[in-house]
């Protein structure tokens, strides 16, 4: 039985996961090759739900508080309270006629109703729309349209984008508007209108989850993406189910934590971090309505609550840093985390809240078609004694490492496979249980997905320990004589120089390289006239290959961005094209 | 649309959780009725296989340690080293012609070996058949015909039990013995024969993982019962892989734990806590081939280990304190946490620990039937400041909280739900994704079962708070007047006894009140002749209600046990059966 004389094979980890990617890839392409094992005696067949989450959150710990900021102040319930109303607000949905499977969107801040229709809506097996309220008319009416919205609950304040959109939407039966006002005093020109609360106080909390097909849509997000239309991600229950769990230990929620939302629930549900804290009991702050000018309401509340968790980008944090190093007394915030996204966060600002409060950042990695969360940045047991203390906050500006259950590979522009050496730099390509496979009805999804992994179009590098670091969107890091050059590494370095307000970096067509770096550099007033290109060059010189620096720097008033506030590198590449192309100029 | 008029009602958390599983038993039957929602766009396809768990893990922790105890001393490898094991191994399955759905025997104690082996077999699709060494050989071949093992494999240790059962066994093919020895210096009848490690040596480390479909069964396990053949659960690779998650996420695992398996990994996948440890990426330790004479070793491993993290029964972790009491220098095991299960945790031993080392214990319920995490208990925040240290210490002797995931309601002899009010005493109904709907091909499913709930024999109340007691077996419950007496409780406080060594008491038919208890117990040699009846009836008084003190102690040299050591309680109620309703007996 044993043919002998088979020589034995060692292969480094990155083979092994060469190897088993490869085929997993494959594979998807034949999914009539699963393999059917033997019949277990489990229950199987019972249902990823997200009722049977809240159902059971709220059997464990009833009295434990949801703490919510409103214009009129602080209020606070309790998770048994929550759960009434939803059970009455699944009742609001019948009466107002939605089915299974009907999409209903929700325009709203992070209040306690969001809370409230989070569960209610995918728990009667519908489909809750996130609507981001900070996108284009024009892209909020495609969404609703496009994904043919039955209802809409929106927040009072939020009135006049709705009445903007509302005479393109074509599918929209009823407007349920969100408000402690009586419907009687809201002016409006929404048609039919209904109150979100005498609606509930109408209803019965007697109400009976149905058990939904886990492969059912649970809620649908599309992106903002800067070029074209958005793109619609219907997340299963089954997807964020996992994504609930696998994030909550990850993360490691208890019921011990008390956890503030910050990060718009109109958005990738909010990054999935309220369902985790949920799941497990723990307290939840919801912080309402809030802008750049409410940040010190935000951090008091986030003292007065004790707070232990909370999610945000850099754009909050940073000014909840600077309020709070105004602050004579300094909160007391040790063993409070926060989770944060971007492509890399400042090591200014990590460093500034661990000093002043005690807070520890962990960066992650995801985006809306990724449920998000696909990487989190934790300290491997194996780095504690082998890095020093500033390689570990090196070390904490990378993506992290991926969850188990997401397949992550870097792949070069023919497709193949790079090795984790933290230096090769390629595309991003994502599969698991709760990354989309599909964009929803839509013919981009044909560009977007290869051998069963969904095209990131992020650029980036794996340490040998594990470790993702993004470089830059694909599309925008720089091919200089077949090395690439990240423009993200350029951008937040010339920010750095203090007389900097804003920087970008763009790779333009050049006869000789291929491609080569233009920054754009907008300085602050005090420095106008006072800071040269030069003096931006040797600022980079210490910190890249001379190969890698921009060929020019020029100095302009600002720089082109997107309806979203990204910098716009498209307009950029297409207004310099022939900036170092042109004959004469290198 | 909102039909005005209908009155707000409020219900009990109870009111509400006896509505939602009512229905949720009905719906299991109407299997139809399931909701097909929208389609989401996510990889709803993507199979949650065990081999995804242990791929990942290896991919972002290749390097953390797992250390085994062998009888030549402590020995220690990686992640990495064992899954290129697995890798081989899978490929020694395929030569041995073992074939997806096959199953495959383990016997073996807690070693790496075994370990590898829970993630080859279910990785190829075979499934696991987990061969308990303590079972008498009758039960033990009449697990491996009724699974129709294949292949089975074998510490070395445990050739005489294997060749013992041999001649009977009726589809195995092969024996693979485990051993670090030549397989021609192992002199047995077994036959045909191979080697573990010479197999390995011959295959590669490169193999491609199927993809199993996730209702496939991963592992089989068969119950002990004290009555009857054993019973078949065949554990899905779904069941397997959420259990794993939520047993991580309610026990705190982190990659930071260092997790050491002491309960036999041959019954209930070893409670599963190696698999958790794994899945986040711990330092597992393994305690290898040991008896209570061994407690000594497994302590000062446990020390040199820095072991957080534990699980047993409390007939190890007894004699194990009274050797830490023996110490001349304490081991400090702050933060450490013991996963106990036992009917009730004895106070005694969960302070001693807490004393003498800072270890915690943590209580928990489940069965083979249940994969078997169904409780954890865990001190609700609600609670820390609401009761005492000596209530805290009360409320660990419960099994604690239901996890999320899982239903569980108790129940009356009618099938009515009964509330959670701390008294009311029903049977345990559980249901979840990795709980077992069926034994496999045995006629006894159709008594085990009720409106898709498995009913657990277990006699239990759940307090307000959400946390469960197990007061008895269901059958041992005593039926007193209306009113029930747990056997257990009283069994605990008479061995709180100083001169008691054991007791034991049943319910025995009473002319008027139906049972009445009856209690035999052997004193302790230096005791006897010592104590009376009275005296322990004294004892017991300030504990119980008049009517539950048993109505007769008897003093005996020794107490009816079954093959695996429990109190034979149905041979004691045949035997005594007639002490009570004889006429003249009151």
């Amino acid at each position: 039985m044993i043919a002998g004389g088979k020589r034995q094979k060692f292969f480094p980890v990155a083979k092994i996961f060469l190897y088993s990617m490869k085929s997993l890839g494959k594979r998807r392409k034949e999914a009539g090759k699963m393999i059917k094992g033997f019949p277990s005696t489990l229950m199987d067949d019972i249902q990823l739900n997200i009722t049977n989450m809240i159902r059971h959150t709220v059997r464990n710990f009833p009295e434990r508080e949801i703490v919510y900021r409103t214009p009129q102040g602080i209020c606070r319930y309790t998770y048994l309270d929550a759960y009434r109303r939803m059970l009455r607000l699944a009742n609001v949905l019948k009466r107002l006629g939605v089915e299974p499977g009907d999409r209903v969107g929700v325009l709203d801040w992070n209040t306690q109703r969001h809370y409230e229709l989070y569960y209610a809506i995918p728990g009667t097996g519908a489909v809750l729309l996130q609507m981001n309220l900070r996108i284009s008319p024009t892209d909020l009416v495609y969404v609703a349209n496009h994904s043919k919205a039955r209802v809409i609950f929106l927040d009072e304040s939020l009135l006049s984008i709705a009445e903007a959109i509302a005479p393109q939407l074509e599918t929209v039966k009823a407007y349920v508007i969100m408000s402690d006002k009586k419907l009687s005093e809201i002016p409006t020109r929404l048609s039919p209108k209904y109150s979100y609360e005498e609606m509930l106080a109408e209803e019965s909390a007697e109400y009976d989850w149905p058990v939904i097909d886990e492969k059912s849509a649970y809620s649908a997000c599309y992106t903002s993406g800067t070029t074209g239309k958005p793109k619609g991600v219907y997340y299963s229950h089954r997807g964020i189910y996992l994504h609930t769990i696998v994030r909550a230990l990850y993360e490691g929620f208890t019921c011990y934590d008390n956890f503030m939302q910050i990060v718009p629930m109109f958005h990738a549900q909010g990054w999935g971090h309220f369902q985790s804290a949920t799941l497990v009991g723990a307290k939840i702050v919801l912080s309402g309505r809030w802008t750049v000018e409410d940040i010190g309401a935000l951090v008091d509340l986030m003292v007065a609550e004790k707070v232990t968790f909370s999610n945000g980008a850099p754009a909050i944090f940073i000014p909840m840093l600077n309020y709070i190093q105004g602050l004579e007394e300094k909160p007391d915030l040790r063993g409070t985390r926060f989770s944060c996204g971007a492509t890399e966060p400042p090591l200014a600002m990590m460093k500034g809240w661990k000093e002043l409060t005690g807070a520890e950042f962990f960066h992650g990695y995801g985006a809306t078609e990724t449920s998000p969360l696909v990487t989190v940045n934790i300290l491997k047991p194996s780095l504690v004694d082998k890095l020093s203390e500033e390689e570990k906050w090196e070390l904490k500006k990378k993506q992290g490492l991926i969850l188990s259950g997401v397949d992550l590979k870097i792949v070069d522009s023919a497709g193949q496979e790079l090795p984790h050496d933290g230096k090769s730099v390629g595309e991003v390509l994502i599969r698991g249980p709760w990354i989309t496979g599909s964009y929803f009805n839509d013919p981009r999804t044909k560009e977007s997905f290869v051998e069963g992994f969904w095209k990131s179009a992020d650029a980036a590098a794996i340490d040998p320990d594990g470790y993702l670091k993004i470089a830059d969107r694909y599309k925008d890091l720089i091919k200089s004589g077949g090395e690439w050059i990240s423009s993200v590494d350029l951008e937040n370095t010339i920010m750095a120089h203090p007389g900097v307000l804003e920087a970008v970096v763009v790779g333009l067509p050049h006869p000789k390289w291929e491609e080569r770096p233009l920054a754009l550099v907008v300085l602050k007033e005090a420095y106008k006239n006072k800071v040269t290109p030069e003096e931006i060059l040797d600022f980079l010189k210490p910190k890249f290959a001379r190969w890698q620096l921009p060929d020019k720097i020029k100095f302009v008033k600002e720089i082109p961005k997107t309806s979203v506030g990204k910098f716009n590198k498209k307009e950029i590449r297409t207004a310099y094209q022939d900036e170092f192309s042109r004959p004469g100029q290198r």
